[in-house]
C-alpha cells in the first residue's frame, strides 16, 4: 500500500507496521520542481548510493532508519514520522548561502554550518531560526539541540568516506523523523541528490550540480560517483 | 561635519567626538527604496517621536544612545558603531512572516520573536541564524544574547506604553550600536516608520504600513500617533 509519493521517491507499507519499504523513482526535480525530468537508471543509482551510505554510517556506528537494500532500487527502512525540516550542514560556502549572504563560492567556513529549512513547498521550504521551528511547533530546545549534534556527527563520517576517494564534501541536506519510542533517526536519502561533492583536485561536481546548471550528464556523474564508492 | 547619509536620517560630527547629531530627512521609504517620497513634516514627526520614546524607556530604567532632543528635527546622540543587524521583535504575525512562514496576521505568538536580519542593501537585508551571525563575524555568544535580552526588555517597556495609548505593538525593529567602552546600546529610531502598530479595537494602522500599503496619509497618521504619544 502506498503511504506517501515524493519527487523521487515512493513509499509503502509492509507487513510489518513498523516497516517501510522505499522505492526510489527515475524522476529528477530542481528548482522545487521548476525543472523536472525522467531519467533512466536515476532510481537504481540513488538507492545504491543512499543504501551504501547508510551501511557505511553504521560501520562508524551511527544508526539510520536504514534497515536493509531490496533490489537495485529499493530498500527496507523502520517507520518514522518525518519532521519537516531540511536540515542543511556546509562546509564550503556553495549554492544559496553565496547568493542569500554574499559569501565567495568555494569559501572554507571555520566550522560546519547547521540551517534548518522548514518543509513546506508553498512556501518554498523557507530558513528558519531556532525560534521559528519552536514557534511552528515543529520541534522543542531538546529535539533541536539533538537533531544539531546528529547532523554534526554525520558530517564528521561522511567528510572521512569523501577524503577516501578524494573528495570534498561541499554541503548535504539531510532529513530526520521519530520512530514509536520517539527516537530522532536520520530517514530520507543521501545522494548526490542531496549532497555538494566536489573533486578535491579538479573541482568537477559529483553532485545534481550538473543537471540544475546544465553541465553534464547527470546519470554519468552519478555512475562516475558510484565506481568511487564500490572501490572503498 | 556629515558621517553617514542613510535613507531618513543624516548623522553629523560635532565638538564633542564621542557626540553625534542626528537630522532627520522627510524622505520616506518602503520596500528597500523600492518605494520612495519626501514629505514635508515627516523628519519632525520622526524624530519628535523617535525623543520622546527614548526619554520614556529612560524613564523606565533603560539607557539608549540617546542624549537629547536639539530641535524639532534633530537630536544629540552618543557615538555608536552599529551592529549590522535589524532585530525585530515580533507579539503579533503581520508582515514578510505572514509570507515566508504562513503565520495568519493578527494571530498572536505565545511568546515575543526576536529575529536578525543582516543590513545589507544589495542583498536585501537577509534574515539570519547565530550561526549565520558569528559566521560573518557580526556578534559573537555572548553580544548575541546581550541584543536579545534588551531586545525583549525593550519590547516589555514599549508594550506597556503602548496599553496606555489602547494601541498593540504588533512588530518592530531596531539597531544596536557599541560605545567606545564597548557597550551595547540602543541607537537608530523608535517610531512608525519602524514599528507595526494597531488600534486594539478597530485595529487601525498608526504606522509606514498606511504608505506601503497606500491606504491613508502617512503624515495624518503619524500626527495622530504623535498626539496619542504627547497626552501619555
Amino acid at each position: 500500500m502506498l503511504v506517501y509519493e515524493g519527487k523521487a521517491k515512493r513509499v509503502f507499507a509492509t507487513d510489518d507496521d513498523q516497516v517501510y519499504r522505499i522505492a526510489y523513482k527515475d524522476e529528477v526535480t530542481a528548482g522545487n520542481g521548476a525543472k523536472k525530468d525522467s531519467m533512466a537508471g536515476k532510481g537504481r543509482l540513488n538507492n545504491m548510493i543512499t543504501s551504501r551510505f547508510f551501511e557505511l554510517l553504521a560501520d562508524a556506528g551511527y544508526a539510520s532508519h536504514f534497515i536493509k537494500r531490496l533490489s537495485e532500487t529499493e530498500q527496507l527502512v523502520r517507520k518514522v514520522e518525518i519532521i519537516p525540516l531540511e536540515v542543511v550542514v556546509r562546509n564550503i560556502a556553495a549554492g544559496s548561502i553565496t547568493k542569500r549572504l554574499g559569501f565567495t563560492k568555494g569559501e572554507a567556513f571555520k566550522a560546519p554550518l547547521v540551517e534548518f529549512y522548514y518543509k513546506k513547498d508553498e512556501l518554498n521550504d523557507p530558513i528558519v531560526t531556532d525560534d521559528h521551528v519552536k514557534l511552528l511547533g515543529i520541534a522543542d530546545d531538546k529535539d533541536i539541540s539533538e537533531l544539531k549534534d546528529q547532523a554534526l556527527k554525520i558530517n564528521t563520517i561522511l567528510i572521512d568516506i569523501m577524503n577516501k576517494m578524494s573528495l570534498d564534501l561541499v554541503d548535504f541536506k539531510i532529513e530526520f523523523g521519530k520512530d514509536k519510542a520517539g527516537n530522532i533517526l536520520l530517514a530520507d536519502e543521501i545522494s548526490p541528490d542531496t549532497c555538494r561533492i566536489w573533486d578535491k583536485e579538479t573541482k568537477e561536481n559529483f553532485d545534481k550540480d550538473v543537471y540544475r546548471e546544465d553541465t553534464g550528464s547527470l546519470i554519468d556523474t552519478y555512475t562516475h560517483f558510484y565506481k568511487k564508492m564500490e572501490a572503498l
